[in-house]
């Protein structure tokens, strides 16, 4: 594995055709720059393609995948239910292994900068990124989407941090940024009652008073006949997923409900399990060394 | 990583004379045989080799280990507190990744034969690779130490698995075979009652009714003013660790005390935290693809 490894998870404005969607994402698969996952959503007509490699290689798939993506892609005539003012809606980075934030906010106003002169895109740097507060959080800066994006673009607060006042006709705008790992967690509830499963989601969500890197909403699984937390989890190293579930798992306890599982969408890292691990079983410490394969893949390294 | 990858864990009797233990490790060190971590014991005047590596190059690096500790190892002036019968003790072969118990058990045969005809040690198959009942547990085997073995491996009973029915003058007899990853697990007491400890470890080691592959003593912790449970799990995958955990603080909490914290003695497999972390977190599927560092992996192996 290399020494420097970041993940980039664009979303793109088609989860329909599947072949289009496959033809953006093999773009930017190339040495250095692996496609890891690619997850189509038919009823937002949306992708979530998730990329991993060095940076800079991963800095080229990722410009290889916009060009793909303002080909193929004209937002003019997208209908989807999920908000979006761009093609290539929002290109997040995520440092993984030897590279810090600042680092992965420099390669997202790197590769900002050359979407905006690349593509005559609009960029807008958000999240770790953004140049100024209000800037930070996505859904504000998508606000309007793309249909009333030609004219917020003008408004001189939201002048683009990349590229001229004007809108992409086909391809929009896109938000740029770096970010930590994102964990798409979900508690299912051992009842039919939507109510339980609000009333825990606002008891554990940053916004209603719980914790401070989690959003939750609860949702019925008509399937099941159950209901369920739905949570995304934004800094598992500030605010860890053992913590999280324990404390849905009280708050459904209070109103005499239990949990009936748990999952994972998407990946979860090996440095939010072993914690997790650790925590269960009260160890003092657990130490990389003392992990079988990690000390291994430190001596076959030292060895070499 | 190497494909298929095992584990040696070579105890010698030497745990005080720190450069003789490094020689005969790094006589074991050679490419594809990686010596992962040595342990010295000075009052139990023993140390605990681990090596890891390709079952070839693995086999290799044992033969040269057991030559030098044959030539710097006489057990006829050794003293110390733990049971031994020869200069290499025991040499226990783990499957890790991609070989199987039974290659395992092929591979300690190979290595015990090697070594009954290059050094004259008359050699016993234990644990998985013994060839009867009575030789799978190694304290039966190890029964008389080696100040009685000459008698001993007289009696048909005793014949060795390799070589013939005589003692090496100064390196006595060693056993080989193939076992299951050990993992060495402590759990501390918040009490100073060394009969809570003792309780506890009754009730949750297998010889007097407790889990099945949980071996368990108590402690003085004499520093801390603490007692300690403490445990070798000899199968984490049909004994998970979680669940000896549990048991445990649930035994302590009859008595009236809770958990103090708890240690990993040595190393501990991925493939023991994993479940661990899906466990208290209440995981309905933990999948490999889910974990973010082996799908990068996997990705890269499917990159080649």
């Amino acid at each position: 594995m290399p020494s420097s490894l970041v993940e980039c998870v664009p979303n793109v404005s088609e989860g329909q055709r599947r072949e289009v969607v496959e033809e953006i994402a093999a773009a930017a698969s190339q040495p250095g720059c692996l496609l890891i996952d690619l997850s189509l959503d038919a009823d937002h007509n949306r992708s979530v393609i998730t990329l991993v490699g060095e940076p800079r290689s991963l800095a080229r798939g990722v410009l290889e995948l916009v060009s793909r993506a303002v080909e193929r892609i004209d937002l003019r005539t997208h209908r989807g239910a999920h908000p979006r003012m761009g093609a290539v809606d929002v290109v997040p980075f995520v440092p993984l292994r030897g590279v810090s934030m600042a680092d992965c906010v420099e390669l997202s106003r790197e590769v900002g900068q050359a979407i905006a002169e690349r593509f005559a895109i609009p960029v807008y740097l958000y999240e770790e990124s953004a140049t100024c507060e209000e800037r930070r959080n996505l859904a504000t800066i998508r606000e309007g989407e793309f249909e009333e994006f030609s004219q917020k673009i003008r408004d001189p607060r939201w002048l683009p941090d990349f590229g001229g006042p004007v809108l992409h006709p086909s391809a929009g705008a896109v938000a740029v940024g770096a970010r930590e790992f994102l964990i798409a967690f979900n508690v299912n509830l051992a009842t039919s009652d939507l109510r339980v499963a609000k009333k825990v989601a606002a008891a554990v969500r940053f916004s209603s008073g719980g914790l401070r890197y989690v959003k939750a909403l609860g949702f019925p699984l008509e399937k099941r006949g159950i209901v369920q937390v739905s949570m995304n989890l934004t800094n598992f190293k500030k605010t860890p997923i053992l913590r999280v579930f324990e404390l849905v798992k009280r708050e459904a306890e209070r109103c005499g409900v239990s949990i009936a599982g748990s999952e994972i969408v998407g990946m979860i890292p090996r440095e939010a399990l072993y914690p997790a691990a650790a925590a269960a079983l009260q160890l003092e410490e657990l130490a990389s060394q003392s992990i079988l394969e990690e000390r291994i893949e430190e001596a076959l390294h030292e060895g070499r």
